[in-house]
């Protein structure tokens, strides 16, 4: 399946795709890059095509650099009670999206981030790239609201939960060295344009050389782990059994015992059968009591 | 709701608050601070009220340095079968009560600890500063009994099971800047004396602008968090949309606008309805079989 | 009990053991320590005896270092087909075992380690020492297949999403002080020579001075811990309450009393009832449609 990105009439994103890797740029400049507009939207149905694009191995998240902000956050000037007046959290059904994606997802942060423009719009990722002057800032206890979009399932997984705890309730604003940000970033590039072309090259070699099968399995059971090493041993032997006899597994033994170059073909199609094994709460809006 | 902490009589422990910060000192210099006499039921009562009194925003736990240790400990001259016979842990009911406190909590461990004093006293809490000198000690297996006090569930969760492991299965003694502790510790400090001035400032720029709604809803989201994310999506989207037609969040959204100081007033009794969305087991002690 | 080893009549393993500590030696040289041969099956079953061998309080896994790989992986001359043939992964049989075993297990890794060597026989040991300039592989993802062995469970655990996501999804090959792996080993030692007399005496100085039913009971509260602190509370008080009973445990604080060395005796015939407090799935092999 392809996607014709164009047709989708994006205001606040433009798309490109290139060799297998997609990059979804936030084009919002004279809104700071806010976190508003039709970008929500946008962003959450273009995660859920990109995962669905068998051209499209890596998706890079970046962010127009005429505005100083990767992301500045919500646009406050309405107070909040316009921005979480529904059921749904907008910046939850974007983490969703991107977390859901199956492809190897990168956020190249080029710029300063507040809020969701660190929470919703870097923690889902695979990786982070990001700008060694950026300022990260989490202010959510410091405005009267809490940390919204998944924040509090992902970031205690990625780093633990002494380092989500302090980034959290501190409301602070953290450089990428901060230890409490420690191991969260892949890479910290000294410039705002250092930032996208080294995760293009990261992109791009991985597109080249990564099954896309290999990918897809090994992100699901990675986010959708048991909770004892028994159940987890009964789902990978499964996905492993049916993986071993695909054409991606030969062409991986066979180029690896020539000494060459791999060519992946397989798509999300010869994915196993296996996959998903797991059940997940609807998250769907409905017009009926909670 | 305020508490007079004078009328409860405690004997090994002193109550200060100022400012929205209160100060529990562990007073047993004459018992090397051991983690005895009436000290484990004074400090469980202790945080169940600081959490309901709504002066309080942040809670900071130091010891009398005119001791060496900030806990030596169990008191082992009885062995450990006076210590253990009951069916409830008695560090276990002091690391709950501190895990629940929904207040902002810090540990000001200005000394060294042993045992009970790192695990029941140390890993429950948001933050914890430390002297640099402190000899940390987790001794459990060279005496014959195991870890304690909740800290099997606390400590992976703080800093991963690699790190977990090496600490409980050697039973050594480490010092804070060991890497078995890396990313424990909020702040190192050189001295005894520098650690509580450090955490006490550190306290009253939280209590004075962070929201004690968002802060209990953050810990919630934190301490309570479900095993996707599409159940956490539910729970913060319900949480958020609560909080955000709050005084708090228009006051924090006007101050932002106004570039001015926040004046957080809401209490706990303005804690989104949708918290608790947890059950947890009923752990209170009864006379019947387990 | 104790378990004549030699009786078992291994052709890939050599296994000693001296004052407690057991060394499990791959030996495969002429195959490049691959996991193949009767390695699998001997590596299982070898670690469900030491763990019922009550001579046996610390297990160490190393490497014949006549081939220059702890472990080189799988032998892929056959392609992924012939490996993952079956319903049950061979490697995460060996996973299971070393992580059930309840005492304390450590992997020497004095050697280059690739796919399995660095999941099945890493991951699951409580302590890994390693050589630093060993390559350690994982290059799942770039052949074909997904991460097998149970990895998908163990290293979220050991390390955080964060790092295992980056060590799987780029299917690199590391060198032990590469910040993806930071926390994961506990020694990093200058030559290959060095790691398995490092592990050795780290090995008993913990025979010596460590309690089996300690050991076992910790090792149960961190590897089958539950997702309350409450919950948890109810189990560690229950095994504390038994463990206090102890020999061993009236032995270490009579020897803390009298500041001698201790002598632990008990053996896992001695370890609280109410361990296993848990359930997990059946993962036996059964030619019934699964």
């Amino acid at each position: 399946m392809s996607i014709d990105y164009k047709a989708q009439g994006y205001r606040d994103l433009l798309i490109s795709l290139d060799r297998g890797v997609a990059v979804v740029t936030i084009n919002r400049p004279k809104q700071r890059n806010t976190f508003g507009g039709t970008l929500p939207q946008e962003l959450e149905a273009v995660f859920e095509l990109l995962d669905l694009d068998d051209r499209v191995r890596v998706v890079i998240l970046t962010a127009d650099t005429k505005a100083p902000a990767f992301c500045s956050g919500a646009d406050l000037s309405g107070g909040w009670g316009g921005l979480f007046h529904v059921h749904r959290d907008s910046g939850g059904k974007v983490s969703m999206a991107i977390f859901r994606c199956r492809k190897i997802t990168i956020a190249a942060v080029n710029g300063h981030a507040v809020g969701v423009g660190v929470t919703g719009l870097q923690l889902p990722f695979d990786f982070r790239f990001v700008w060694a002057g950026a300022k990260l800032a989490l202010p959510f206890v410091r405005r009267g609201i809490a940390v919204e979009a998944g924040a509090s399932f992902l970031l205690p997984r990625l780093v633990g939960h002494a380092k989500a705890t302090a980034l959290l309730l501190t409301g602070g604003t953290f450089s990428p060295d901060s230890p409490y940000l420690q191991g969260l970033y892949h890479d910290i590039l000294p410039t705002r344009e250092a930032v996208l072309p080294t995760a293009l090259a990261f992109a791009r070699e991985l597109a080249e050389n990564t099954s896309m099968t290999s990918v897809a399995s090994t992100k699901a059971l990675l986010s959708r782990g048991v909770d004892s090493i028994e159940g987890q041993h009964l789902i990978d032997s499964r996905v492993l059994a049916d993986l071993a006899r695909s054409d991606d597994a030969a062409e991986g033994a066979r180029a690896f015992i020539e000494r060459r170059p791999v060519q992946f073909k397989d798509t999300l199609k010869n994915l196993s059968e296996h996959i998903p094994w797991w059940t997940s709460p609807d998250t769907s809006f409905r017009r009926t009591k909670l």
